[in-house]
């Protein structure tokens, strides 16, 4: 691991996230060609590439890499799915940044994808909860919201976080997710709104939620080496990679305030990259409901823990504020394509290190961390990009 | 990739493959215990794992890995599931190899695992069109038997191969199936028993085709370091990993009775390696139906093209033949649990190699291949495998 080589984020590019009217094959598609036009290269350079999709079967589709690479004109590409549920991308990035870094191939494209706007949501939910440990969980009747609210209860019985600090999250990620063309709730929203909204599972409400959003995301990523021989500019380069397991279902874990996959990813990739969390400019984590992403800021050091509950409604995580987080407006307003998600986090992280995040752009955006979670934390990726 | 370290095969394990009463995740489990007693070290000391799974949606269970994680008592271990349709196994390994070459991880655990006998026949095979071009393909009829019975067609017209040629592949899998107490059918069956067997697709019958099976694989590799420093005994190692996409669907090709990703695949296996396919002492090639084998034997190289349809005709490919293929009983005869198979195959290697076949011991067996395909030809991953 001492001799991994120097990996870079050379484009990437996302569709809208929210209902589509195209399958995820050509989702992940559009999403491709975009980054690799934005790369500057041809899709014959490309070596390999990972789709990260979670729920193809609902389309009556596995296997999609084939099918993608053929579309792009390069079918001997060889390509496999990964899923690890809502951290798809995360992983699938991950394991292109290994075969990268270790110097097995020099380039190659990282592409989410999901439909499951075709699904109702009783059944979208269900699918979801397939992520989960279903026959100990999801089968029980205790799907992600679920799960989630239990998981928020204890946090407020540990730290006295309350129901207004949880809403504060929401507004601040729509407030950010108005400012993103792509986002698939683009709407803004106050804390009385959210407090009002349809109780979910208590005490998370509609608005504590995600959406079911369909859409894509692609990255390219490459070796130094392709890099400097193509003439190719470097903008953004990849400083830490950390990937962790954790507890599959809640009921077996001493602590359900916590998630230590996210702990664990997070001070992998930081030790990696060498730095404390106190220099990360700017972060994506995995908001699927607004208590996680309280927990992720806490877990992954950017606030004690108990600390974080009052971020966003001190504004302390706003665009401006002193540490933004979401700025695309994360899952909960940008939207979750749950294969898509991990990878549009790291377009997000592109768009701002590379100044091209117009409206939204965080200011002196030098370094950004991405934090990605499978179900309620059995994985978790977590990766750190510098500009250059 | 100059600088990849060896990779050592450290043990090997698989359940029966056959209709079993049990999950795909407590399949993956038993057969990961097993790998890992065998390997003589502590599941603490995995460091990471990959899930080859294809249909886990079919059991309502996706994330199978922190499940499968957690039961072995080490959740902090980072998993994915990996798929690409019936090659999911081989790319799994591929993926590991590729972690372990390069130093990222010491000890992973590759698992396949599959459960479908739970659905009906029409079901499953339409399961498994998913894995293919379903839009363009499954969606109108186009399930894999028809497709492959299409190619065997194309390869009887252009080499005249014989429908008892053909019979000839199930007859000698079966024979070898029957040598192995993992196999799913333990039947001899004789040639004029596969002709009269029901079509299926013309000309591919019943007994042409693999069955639907259940059933799980896992196999744990290492670096030397790990091998080294713990005094484990060097018994097969990894010569050379070739991994190719192909077509998504079969109306784009030129040629339907050649496999692209199969010639790239073992060719770029071959190189690393640094041998001449003739080195092989024996194979277990990808015959999901009696066709697909004689065409895998050409592409490989093991046979001219045109000239694989009589080998087995001639007992050229039995176990005391010239050179054995499918020992195992191959996807005919040891069943194709598709998650499983590909891993699977490198268990039968692992057990060559190691002397520890029992009756169906190849004799001098040095050198092993493995050839894993998903769909049509959309991925395929080849393995080199050498005994110490």
């Amino acid at each position: 691991m001492e001799n991994m080589n120097k990996v870079f984020l050379l484009s990437a590019a996302g569709t809208k996230y929210g209902k589509a009217n195209l399958t995820a094959r050509d989702l992940s598609m559009l999403a491709s060609k975009r980054a690799i036009e934005n790369a500057g290269i041809n899709p014959q350079d490309i070596q390999a590439a990972f789709v990260a999709n979670a729920f193809g079967m609902a389309e009556k589709q596995g296997h999609l890499g084939p099918l993608l690479m053929s579309s792009l004109g390069i079918p001997h590409v060889p390509s496999s799915t990964i899923e690890a549920a809502c951290c798809s991308g995360g992983s699938a990035f991950r394991q292109a940044y290994i075969n990268i870094a270790s110097g097995f191939y020099d380039v190659m494209l990282v592409v989410g994808t999901e439909k499951i706007s075709h699904l109702d949501t009783l059944t979208a939910t269900t699918y979801f909860s397939y992520g989960g440990d279903y026959c100990f969980e999801g089968n029980s009747g205790a799907s992600f919201p679920g799960l989630y609210a239990t998981m928020a209860r204890s946090h407020m019985n540990e730290y006295g976080t309350t129901e207004e600090e949880l809403a504060a999250v929401a507004v601040k990620n729509h407030d950010n997710g108005v400012l993103n063309d792509k986002a698939h709730l683009q709407k803004k929203i106050t804390i009385d709104e959210v407090l009002k909204s349809p109780i979910v599972a208590d005490p998370l409400k509609l608005y504590d939620s995600c959406p079911f959003s369909d859409g894509a995301a692609a990255v390219i990523i490459a070796s130094e080496d392709f890099m400097n021989k193509n003439n190719l500019q470097k903008r953004v380069s990849i400083k830490g990679s950390g990937r962790s397991g954790g507890e599959g279902s809640l009921h077996t874990r001493k602590n359900i305030n916590s998630l230590e996959s996210t702990v664990r990813a997070s001070r992998e990739a930081l030790k990696q990259a060498g730095i404390n969390i106190k220099k990360i400019d700017f972060a994506e984590v995995h908001d699927c409901f607004t208590i996680a992403e309280i927990i992720a800021m806490e877990d992954i050091g950017i606030f004690e823990k108990g600390e974080a509950s009052k971020a966003a409604l001190e504004g302390r995580t706003a665009i401006n504020g002193e540490i933004p987080i979401n700025p695309s407006g994360g899952l909960k307003s940008k939207g979750h394509p749950v294969g898509a998600t991990g990878v549009g986090q790291i377009v997000e992280v592109y768009e701002q290190l590379t100044e091209s995040s117009t409206q939204r752009q965080v200011k002196n955006a030098n370094i950004g961390l991405t934090h990605n979670v499978g179900a309620t934390g059995g994985s978790c990726a977590v990766h750190i990009f510098e500009r250059e």
